[in-house]
């Protein structure tokens, strides 16, 4: 039975930071859905969803990469590491767009849909929707 | 009445670099308004839109971060802090997907919707479309 | 004739690292077509979509600063530069949305798309799909 959204998908992270793969499960949410795009939107603020390759170890390096994005500065608001959480979320993003082709994702050959944990472990929300074409 | 789209938000900013929080000139904008998700696009390319936590001084910290990414060399082009401006508006994006829920804005709890200014003061204009469900 | 989707766009690349500007040829695709937005997909990870600038250089010199962000060190995953090319697309994404108005790419007057390639050259698929308005 074709999916009809709203529709949501939880992740529980078991660390600090982590790379959840969640291709699986988006693919069998949305199997045989109809609509031009499907629309991810993660409701938090200290984890992101990415879209990147799925070659072994290139998703924890380039968790890895992001954390030297963060100087470890005096920051008006609590700790470093809180305030790097928070950047990384905001410069990754919340938000995915994922076209669909026959009711399936129409990802490349080697692109996955990962969440990526920057303030674990935490309960996350993935908000699912179903665009239509015009 | 409900909304309906293309519409837009014009942003005054009045610094070199600024954050301008529109949550709720956005939420005031959609209220009521039919579709799965609102999209706002940015007409700009020395500001940004992002999604962010609104905790006392993390936006500006994030603005703060930003800065930082942005070596001090040569480049082709102009003065360092322009490109520089260029560089954050392209990297951070001019486009944000909120999802809808009953016709309100579906973020999370701590999520906010902020203008990130890179080369004020400016008046900056925001298109708002309302996409549909398919 | 106004288009219908799905479509989509092919890109060669010709070096290693490369800005190739395909607004023209989104424009021309799009060109009398329904919807309130244009989605743009790129099917890979070593490459990215960008909306950037056209002012002359700096889309090179945001390419050039992209590279600072990835540093020298060791991965899990084969070479540095490989995994800088998973990263920075991962960074910047694989998808854009551009507002249409009436039948035309609503971009700002200085805004350009642009195919970031980190490791080519490659050949590139770019979907690209109409979302209705709601």
């Amino acid at each position: 039975m074709p999916t009809t959204t709203p529709a949501s998908i939880e992740v529980e992270t078991h660390a600090a930071t982590e790379v959840v793969d969640i291709t699986e499960r988006v693919a069998a949410l949305i199997d045989g859905a109809a609509g031009a795009a499907c629309h991810l939107y993660l409701r938090h603020t200290t984890a992101a969803l990415m879209i990147a390759t799925g070659e072994m170890g290139v998703p924890e390096d380039i968790l890895d990469i992001l954390q030297t994005l963060t100087p470890k500065r005096e920051y008006r608001h609590d700790s470093p590491a809180h305030v790097a959480a928070h950047f990384l979320s905001a410069l990754v993003g919340p938000s995915l767009h994922l076209p669909l082709r026959d009711g399936k994702l129409g990802l490349g050959q080697f692109q996955r849909i990962v969440l990526m944990e920057f303030e674990g472990p935490r309960r996350r929300e993935i908000d699912v929707r179903l665009l239509a074409e015009a």
